[in-house]
């Protein structure tokens, strides 16, 4: 069934206004009237994340990424190496009626000259911001170190691998090729941020840095197991379309195997956590909006009904742009001895967008149904994204069924921790609110537990209840869940 | 046997270095010169670290506390009101000799007047520094919001959670007490950080808020579960020693049962993650060093052997000092109605230093021993802590048993995750290099598998090998690690 484009923007804006008022997403600072470009996870979006974020970890640790966490805060010298100091900007514009300032953002009309989105105003330019947030390091003029003081946020987490690149390559005991991951916040200055979770001052990456001898691109050893991958392809030239890897590399409309298996393992990634691979796409940068450390850059874009399709990764080929620049820099040798001489390793970087990778779980995992005279709203998560995997309830506000409900509820809480109790209101009204957050199994007590000692265990797909024993309960819950797991595929 | 002092100090040398040369812990910026108050978390630092918050996280959650996340930067409101801005400050002296500057630190000697640690010279008062980092957030003058752009990076994670109070309060369906965690970076200028992990200008905080109505402060819920463990206590005023937590409230030395529940509860994890309870105290702040919001701290202190006494967690009772203040400020109603009235809970607070707590474990788990002409050095890490958590040899660098290995090791990664393959060296040298970095348990393959496809499994603690089908290794590796984890307690 079609719906209108009205429509479907109302549905993301429901997504929104659940995720608020449930306790996954909150504007930042609202009692001092919010703060553009920041946003707080609540507790249930907190274990979201950090259930994303280790699933992640996982994933790559299976690939054997080292993990390593480098600070947020680097001085001026790596920033100064790594371009990001002179070509880290966005262009602005100004409205001549109401003042407000703007990205310039062609594709959306923003540009100087046109008409201002909030008041129909005039737009002329205003000039390139570098979109690095700045501090200072030290008293002023009181280090012993010498150092000068000239601090940023780190815009991404990839410059904390490459400045250690010497010591992860003596880890990796002198071979290449090997990846390292991070996890961590970065920070973007942005002219005007409007839009939640899509584009905030404060988010979190995950980065993966393969740094590979440019000999070997051309052959992954893995590109076996990857090759049969289906993606949807745009490329910046020529003919796209759903090719298999195999074909989108041998054609030469992905570069080499090594960006190929890594835009088949993102890909892969993201249906595990539940996006649809069917609402997401590779797009290749044009010419023109390829970063300034890019070679070759792949955006894996989600369809999203509410803001159409949206970058929730880039996978870039940086090439030896940023061990040679910070080499220069540094005065430090990154480079590696192979039998046929001295290289300078390239890197191929998978980077995820932690929150808009949240977003897009959070939108595709929303579903309503009407159900009598009511709207079911069930978040469809995977069970180990699920913030809540089980919630407990007497059937009846009654002494005896809340005392053995309590019960049952220490007992499962003890293994699955993420455990809810909750007596509050009708039955029907309590199933509800568990669809409402994504909670995989809800267990019931109910007259027949105190002679019998089971209990139901509803399935949040199905609504199927059914009677489990007491005694080996939390096994059957896991049961429950991995049907809930495996019915997604 | 007793050591000397400067024996001692060489050993805590010994630990840093390790884990320097191994990858836990490196200095920042290290290619750029260093910037000092920097540290990065190496691969086996990093995992270590996330396994520790992991288990920080798991241990609240049980005690049904939520976890959020909350932005690094906040506008600078929320320092205003929360009196960071003015009160977060240290003293500092200047030498006359050499220009260094320190941070006045009575106990250690350094004040106006007394002679320079570095070169000898006067010291004279340099004036007193707020320890906040600053920025600016959005354009110069060009936000929508009309915000004005003062931004700072939080000294504390507690201030996401008390702006969030209402949301949380909500959450919560307005029932008090509850509890809330966050893990998370803060960020302090320090005048003049000298060492390593001690002193960070940026660091990993994982804090507790306990929202408590005033009048229930006297009685926790839980506080039987705790009342029999015994404490080494130096309060501020009177009689200190070993006591237990129900004579230390009862007798009035700790003000409150919630404050004396979570002192418990502190001692309770520091010696689930492996630092000894002989090695702990609690030492309450004296008046004049309190922070400008407590009204009573308690620090868990560890006996470092190179640092002395030194603070890992600190535990306070902020009274309503946040909450009233952040009501003031923002004009929005912070309180709680009860069937009393209407009340501004309490809090209590747990504070734990994440990179201090590290620093403890490697140095209570670094043990030296003769072995022959060779000396073992190991870390006796808990197995739910250690990085590696089992490493994979073939006996002889022979093809037939190196394959054999390597396929032992991709069944055994694909559970237990960080696992590794080694085969350089001699196997006596490779069981070292494991022991340093606290791997508990080692697989072997000879030629006896390829006969009846069994492996020996080496126990890090007892360095006894027994032979175990691979068929069910996965179990029996757990099992070894189960005992591992039962001789340390």
């Amino acid at each position: 069934m079609k719906e209108t484009y009205a429509g479907v923007r109302a549905r993301g804006g429901e997504v929104e206004e659940l995720a608020r008022r449930r306790g996954f997403l909150w504007q930042a600072y609202e009692i001092y009237g919010g703060e553009a470009g920041f946003y707080d996870y609540g507790p249930l979006g907190a274990r979201l994340k950090r259930q994303l974020e280790n699933e992640w970890r996982l994933f790559y640790s299976l690939e054997g990424f080292y993990e390593i966490e480098s600070p947020n805060i680097a001085p001026g010298e790596v920033f100064r190496a790594s371009g990001h100091l002179n070509c880290f900007t966005d262009l602005s514009v100004v409205c001549k009626g109401c003042n407000s300032f703007f990205r310039v953002d062609a594709a959306n009309g923003i540009v100087a000259g046109g008409k201002c989105p909030e008041c129909g105003g005039e737009l002329v330019a205003a000039g390139e911001f570098n979109l690095m947030f700045q501090t200072r390091i030290g008293v002023p003029g009181g280090d012993v170190e010498g150092e000068k003081g000239e601090g940023y946020l780190r815009p991404e987490t990839a410059q904390g691998m490459f400045v250690n690149f010497q010591r992860l390559l003596r880890f990796n005991r002198d071979k290449l090729p090997f990846g390292v991951i991070q996890v961590g916040k970065a920070y973007r200055n942005e002219i005007s941020p409007r839009q939640s979770l899509i584009r905030l001052r404060e988010f979190t990456m995950a980065e993966a840095e393969v740094f590979v001898d440019p000999r070997d691109k051309d052959s992954h050893p893995g590109f076996d197991t990857v090759k049969a991958s289906v993606v949807l392809i745009d490329p910046a030239e020529g003919e796209g379309g759903a090719l298999s890897i195999e074909d989108a590399v041998r054609s030469g409309v992905i570069a080499n195997e090594y960006l190929g298996y890594h835009i088949a393992k993102v890909k892969e990634f993201l249906e595990k956590v539940g996006i649809p691979g069917e609402r997401l796409r590779f797009r290749q940068h044009r010419k023109d909006e390829m970063a300034h450390y890019a070679r070759d850059c792949w955006d894996a874009e989600f369809l999203s009904e509410r803001y159409g399709w949206m970058e929730i990764v880039g996978i870039a080929d940086r090439g030896d742009y940023d061990l040679s620049a910070h080499a220069a820099s540094s005065k430090e040798e990154l480079s590696v001895h192979t039998p046929d001489g001295k290289i300078i390793p390239h890197v191929i970087e998978p980077s995820y967008g932690i929150d808009r990778i949240i977003y897009a779980i959070l939108e595709s995992s929303y579903g309503e149904e009407q159900v009598g005279k009511d709207k079911r709203r069930v978040l469809h998560l995977r069970p180990a994204l699920a913030p809540v995997k089980v919630a407990v309830f007497p059937l009846l506000n009654r002494e005896e069924l809340k005392r053995e409900a309590r019960e049952v509820f220490h007992v499962v809480r003890r293994e699955l921790i993420y455990v809810e109790y909750d007596d509050s209101g009708s039955i029907g009204r309590r199933y509800r609110r568990q669809d409402e957050i994504g909670t995989p199994c809800c267990v019931t007590i109910d007259y027949q537990t105190l002679d019998d000692r089971t209990v139901t265990i509803r399935n949040r797909e199905t609504m199927e209840q059914r009677r489990a024993a007491i005694d080996g309960l939390v096994r059957e819950l896991k049961k429950e869940m991995e049907r809930i797991r495996d019915s997604h595929v």
